[in-house]
């Protein structure tokens, strides 16, 4: 199988010129085939500021209402989408721009109300990779934003995690897929008040190990769990590291 | 070859709901391969003055300063453009929302400043429609918002008329393409104040005469001039009818 690495990044990555600037450097230096996974959170709460939206936020997720809906759905689908799609076309990539309605490739259910009434929040129930394996192949590279439907007509905010998750395991059955999932550190770290003490592998066992022994927590403790599910489902390498270490060696691997 | 329908709508029908419901249903009921193209103009000026951003025009087109264009991006290739991928993908219409810049199917350039500086609008220079036709045989449905991009990383807003045109020349190399404007009235009228006195066929012989004789005046005058152009570039028919006649033998026909 032909190797497809999947880089999500996180909204601050592209929501800053340079350091969005030196993400698609780097992005385009990757070589084969490749989708690129961002948020935009940032951007959607300042945008929502200025049309009198407020933005609630519970466990850091968006409680997403149907002015919110359209928020994300401009900024992420339209703002931040378009501007990445444009910017990789300069840089002779050939990007196409998607939310999971485009080509039906990844459907969602509206989040069940339990404790949290999330809104128009979509869980991930069905991944249509084909089409999309076939762009690949014609050497298109898939910018995914952070959006889904329910194919009945309605969009679902979707956590940019999550898309790179479900789409990374979709496409595990086409290619032998790299999921590069960045975030602030250098990787997962062994101690957190050490930027340097970055854990180079990790198994499940340790992991599990590791949040007993307190050492991994918070929102990192999701991202792993994804991690995990993601290999596996067939995805052959995790990582997780620092946006401008994606070509580079470092990081937290896990396969 | 395969028969294409491209239909361009404006934003008024786009933009509300039960317009919007109906046109959708007769745009499902079009047989064969199908483009639709929109605008959205009304909801890109509210979200602009929500935001605190004079909308100027200048001959019916916006001028696009960079935060109108942030603005333009955000509504057409976010918010109107998602949102009937998402609808047509309720009616297993296989849709996909596109920009000039993904896959880099239509290139523009900023055009030129003289009398007037439009800002960051596009004037058309190349399409690409090699990717966009095997999609389209493959089941794919074009949703196309009109954005371009220049190809070194600006996005540009071009006029839906245009992009609808301009897709319609270059995908005649592959389909025998059938080219639908909507607009307000039946067609194009003998007499401005008897809406039905729609002129079913028209040569250019004849519109040159009717231009002269002030029958066809304004804004029909650039239309017409697209739609003699997109003939001479071997689109099959040009219609000229309003959304709730896509589907019937009504409007001017221009072949």
């Amino acid at each position: 199988m032909e190797k497809l690495t999947i880089v999500k990044v996180g909204g601050k990555v592209v929501e800053t010129p340079a350091s969005l600037t030196d993400l698609l450097t780097r992005f385009a230096a990757i070589e084969g085939h490749k989708i690129l996974v961002h948020g935009g959170g940032r951007t959607a709460t300042q945008i929502a500021s200025r049309l009198g939206i407020e933005s609630e936020l519970v466990n850091g997720r968006r409680i997403t209402d149907l002015d919110t809906l359209r928020v994300v759905t401009m900024v992420y689908a339209g703002l931040v989408n378009k501007d990445l799609v444009a910017k990789l076309q300069a840089m002779d990539i050939n990007a196409l721009g998607l939310t999971g309605a485009d080509l039906n490739y990844m459907r969602s259910e509206k989040r069940p109300v339990k404790e949290v009434d999330y809104g128009y929040v979509g869980d991930v129930k069905e991944v249509q990779p084909t089409i999309l394996a076939n762009l690949i192949m014609q050497g298109v590279v898939p910018v995914l934003a952070p959006l889904t439907h329910d194919k009945k007509g309605q969009l679902l905010n979707t956590n940019a995690d999550t898309i790179a998750g479900e789409a990374a395991k979709a496409l595990s059955h086409h290619f032998d897929v790299t999921l590069i999932y960045c975030f602030e550190k250098k990787g997962v770290l062994r101690d957190e008040q050490d930027d340097e003490s970055v854990i180079a592998t990790l198994t499940h066992e340790q992991f599990t190990d590791y949040v007993k022994k307190g050492m991994i927590v918070g929102g990192m403790i999701p991202k792993l769990e994804n991690a995990f599910e993601a290999i596996n489902a067939g995805v052959k390498t995790v990582i997780i590291t620092r946006a401008d270490a994606i070509t580079g060696e470092s990081g937290t691997r896990i396969s």
